[in-house]
């Protein structure tokens, strides 16, 4: 029986693609531009981009950082990358080697940018209309000359609740985009949804989409089934089978006690590999024994290396066979709502840790 | 003024060296191990394990899987890496190659092990003592035949409460120890304490402390004010300050309205960079101006690239300030208990985020 030590992470490129292509299938008007901010959420942004340049001809992309920018230029030669949090003096090299876009997201940054322009660059501006995050406000577009109005080239901004179809904000930001855009201006392109709003129809597609969390395989769209597929699997060993007596406790601060004798499996991941904590005596791992699929709670706290799971009932269990801790029947959407946050934060953790043996499929 | 986009993370090497040193009197009559699995709770293990060993005369490192020994093994040429989560098929080249000793924690894996033995490395033996993790259970020990004991090298176990001086579990626990390593490895030395447990006195101490989070800074004795020295500190930029008119909503799916007129902080750092979502609406930031400390509430959801606080009563704050994310006055300890889960798992995400100006102090 072979012991394995290290869980697995699997990435699919190949149904990233296909989320790409569905997406922007669906928004035939806009340009489907890819989102591969915080190194593609983890899974690694030069390696994201390229496939997405090479078999999605693909020639925009958004990051939040100008390093992130220059990490994936050489994949994605002739794309425009934009640059969500802007440019400062910290990353303007970068910007000026790499030819990224910053997206000015305040006054004080466009006034910086106005002393550090880059020749060939057209920064987009972002005006908020009702998320209150990084954007111009309305008495700060009213400040702008017509010269300073020239200098952008595209005008953006986010959506705050498009994952809930019937929000009263949609409309309301919509409202306010539209108003905005056809006054100060008219003429350039638009950008105002990510994966979540391109959902809501063409009114919101405007010219760009930026498609992230829906092309990573992450349901935007929770009023109906996920109709992305899935891009990231995780497994991991057991690495021992125990019987935990009735009246022991188990895992730290003994926040879990047998009240009847059980069968414990002690799973070789933890928190060090992403995996939330919180998920602690509240989430499940599914065991695939011939075929059939076995849920098994996790009993205790979630350690940094460890998993404990009562396997009372999973019949035919060894030691090597594998839990299966992200799957098609167990989405990183379902760890998000288990374990009490949204699966974005998810993804964006696990592929960061280094102890996974990475697989990607369609490299 | 300089604008500047990315958040900063700074290590502090001497604090973490005078940490270690700290412990180390503590337990003046063990072996002081250090702890730099996962990656030194994320803040380099290279780094770190080279640190303890040139300035701090550490010869005994833990790490979770082979891959992190042979990762560090050319820092600590002379040094002792004992691998906590065993060996296996994935891992048995990294033993070879930088004879690493493997810490075996079930009879399945002792069985691996004797078809797989590497020449000049005794084991250690894991023994369960009641926090119902990685051990062999009583009754496996007593299917050892004495040839098998005489392979190992060391017995360790691990303690599931020492962080609650008073716990019954701790005594418990000894005393398990106690009779286990009597009853079948009396003459081979022994560990049985993390940080946590080293606090806990000489009894715990046996021959060996596994120093891990208390030398990160973690106050792993929370029973009492902690005595270690901060290691992490953390910054980032405010890109934006924006009024808030009452009435206006915050963040994704609107979870905060101003109930009167607010000012705003945008700043750039958010759960792209490890800090927990679970801040919403809970955690705070921190502002120096010119000495003087202002709290500063984190409103709205945390996003990917961006917090969002509330800077109302915050006077003569500019665009470019630093918000204070992680400092001597809002320790990991603090933020772990705001967002709900302990320091150590928050530790563990912060530094494998790539977007930091990340700098090390007494490298």
């Amino acid at each position: 029986m072979p012991i394995l030590t290290r869980p697995i992470l699997e990435i699919n490129l190949n149904n990233l693609l296909d989320n790409y292509k569905q997406l922007k299938a669906l928004s035939a008007h806009a340009e489907a531009a890819a989102v591969v901010k915080d190194d593609a959420y983890g899974l690694n942004a030069e390696i994201v981009a390229q496939k997405l340049y090479n078999d999605g001809g693909c020639r925009n992309f958004f990051v939040a950082h100008g390093i992130e920018g220059e990490r994936i230029r050489k994949f994605v030669p002739d794309a425009n990358i934009f640059v969500l949090q802007g440019i400062g003096e910290d990353s303007i090299d970068s910007f000026k080697k790499c030819k990224l876009t910053p997206v000015i997201g305040s006054p004080e940054m466009f006034e910086w940018w106005k002393q550090n322009k880059i020749e060939g660059i057209k920064p987009v501006i972002q005006i908020e209309t009702g998320l209150n995050r990084l954007g111009f406000r309305e008495s700060d577009l009213a400040k702008l000359s017509s010269a300073d109005k020239k200098e952008f080239g595209m005008v953006l901004s986010h959506l705050a609740c498009a994952d809930a179809k019937e929000h009263f904000m949609n409309q309301h930001q919509l409202d306010n985009f539209r108003r905005l855009k056809a006054k100060y201006f008219p003429k350039i392109p638009a950008s105002l949804s990510a994966s979540d709003g391109t959902f809501l129809g063409p009114d919101y597609q405007w010219d760009m989409v930026r498609l992230g969390a829906a092309m990573y395989g992450i349901n935007t769209a929770p009023y109906r089934e996920n109709q992305m597929k899935s891009v990231v699997e995780v497994k991991a060993p057991v690495l021992q089978i125990a019987n935990l007596p009735k009246g022991d406790f188990v895992g730290y601060s003994a926040t879990y006690r047998a009240t009847e004798d059980r069968k414990l499996a002690i799973v070789s991941i933890g928190y060090g590999d992403g995996i939330p904590r919180s998920l602690s005596n509240v989430g499940k791992v599914f065991f695939n024994i011939c075929g059939r699929i076995n849920e098994a709670r996790i009993i205790g706290r979630l350690s940094m290396d460890n998993i404990i799971c009562d396997v009372t009932n999973v019949e035919n269990l060894q030691v090597g066979d594998m839990a299966e801790i992200l799957s098609d029947y167990y989405t990183l959407d379902d760890m998000g709502r288990d374990a009490g946050t949204i699966s974005y934060e998810i993804l964006s953790r696990i592929g960061k840790n280094t102890r996974y043996i990475r697989k990607y499929i369609g490299k």
